[in-house]
């Protein structure tokens, strides 16, 4: 199965959300095989990692959106703590501070874009400009509709410099987002968590609906695609993910980089310091 | 045995590292017993990482220093890929860039010190201001001299504005170093990582000693406390740093936040949408 191909949105279609199976059951039905899988997969996306790192040729953005209790964290932590964090760094984006507000859009986001050999994870991103700015009409339409374009202009410029994008929308439907909710009600040590906000955009769940289906449409391309990911079962939205990312890293046909050094010269050097350890 | 007193250097005392044992055979000697142990104490620092990034009260800033293969990266590699990385993050320091070398000898690490409830991991740091610049007679002696006083005071600052700052030197001997050189001639996929700097630092190796000394010596304080660590046995340093950093944040006595809403209001909420989803 090519779950790579397969949850990719094939740039210049069109997607339809109400038509998009949160749940997949007949791709895959038993939990504990992948589990098994993943601890095998995780292992594998380690040595991927550490190629990438040694070889400092490329880097990787990762963003991940999706609506609240979507399980954006839970990604990180079933997924993402698979990777070294010398070379992985997650970022996550909330209401933007004053001094960010009063950049430009992407401003913040270019600030800690990943350097060569690196991973960086957004926890919500970019996208959040075309997202709840647009269903709270936190800005004109004619400023959102633009940003398509210039998320595009921004994703094709980072690509041709060596980053490669990733992006993850974490579909779940409203039941599942409301048994998740209520779960953190019944857990004494998860209420913390709970914020009024919870409840306050469910009326909007159809304008997150248009604003999603919009953005990946639009802004699914060869060079940053967007992949949708049934996530209404937890380990099996973090299989896929996995999957997805091996798939990708694997495409990249890294190699460990020569030697900078005259391996020789290094010899002879050892052999006089240990010459010299054995003389004192 | 309490290995953070153990190996904590006292306020005001002076260090000898010519008399500090690489090994500590005497200490621990069970390489099995402590491995198993681990993958407990790696779950406890993860309990304990949740804790502190859901109370959002105070940071953490971890300090690594060591010769060249004395085990930074590895120490990364074995104890901190136990966190999450959403609330973790690594910052490797290497020579500073030109815009970097243009302000104060702090500036870059201010810029990446923790944010309430995150941990910051800085493999190698501010100290190297004191340690190869004072070595190789980068900056006068005066200038130097004085950076124990301004490392203490910005470290003070952190320390009074909600950071637990923990710092530790993984203490190699000159035979140990070499060995681990010729291990990396040995292995063809490390061949890329070796440097002619290995064998270039070794003439200063007292040098190196001196400065660590006085660094260690000169900046352990209760705020900013140092650790020497034994760290010929890989296992052995992996442990005790777990060990120790266990301890640090015990001591901290978190709590989970107390919930900000109104939980009755949730449930009534909760129960709303659940009718609505019935009814539709």
């Amino acid at each position: 199965m090519d779950y790579y191909e397969h949850f990719r949105i094939a740039p210049g279609s069109k997607l339809d959300l109400d038509k998009f199976d949160p749940v997949c059951k007949d791709l895959h039905d038993d939990r504990d095989l992948a589990e098994t899988e993943m601890l095998r997969l995780r292992d594998r996306l380690r040595q991927l990692q550490y190629s990438l790192y040694a070889e400092r040729k490329r880097s990787v953005l990762i963003c991940l959106q999706g609506r609240d209790a979507a399980g954006k964290d839970g990604t990180i932590r079933h997924v993402f703590r698979a990777m070294n964090p010398q070379g992985c760094r997650v970022f996550s984006f909330k209401v933007p501070s004053k001094v960010e507000a009063e950049h430009d859009f992407l401003w913040r986001h270019h600030l800690v874009t990943p350097q060569l050999g690196h991973i960086a994870v957004f926890n919500r991103s970019h996208y959040e400009e075309v997202l709840v700015q647009r269903v709270h009409n936190m800005v004109p339409k004619e400023v959102w509709k633009r940003r398509y374009d210039e998320i595009n202009n921004f994703e094709r410029m980072l690509a041709n410099n060596g980053t490669h994008i990733l992006k993850f929308y974490l579909h779940i439907d409203p039941e599942e987002q409301l048994e998740r909710f209520k779960k953190r009600l019944d857990s004494p040590h998860k209420h913390w968590k709970i914020s009024d906000a919870d409840y306050a955009e469910r009326p909007f769940w159809d304008d997150y609906t248009d604003a999603y289906e919009d953005a990946l449409s639009k802004c699914s391309t060869d060079y940053a695609p967007w992949f949708a990911i049934p996530s209404n079962r937890k380990w099996f939205r973090s299989y896929v993910v996995l999957k997805i990312l091996i798939a990708a890293f694997e495409s990249f046909n890294m190699s460990f980089p020569e030697t900078s050094v005259d391996l020789d010269e290094i010899r002879r050097l050892y052999h006089q310091e240990k010459k010299k350890e054995n003389g004192s």
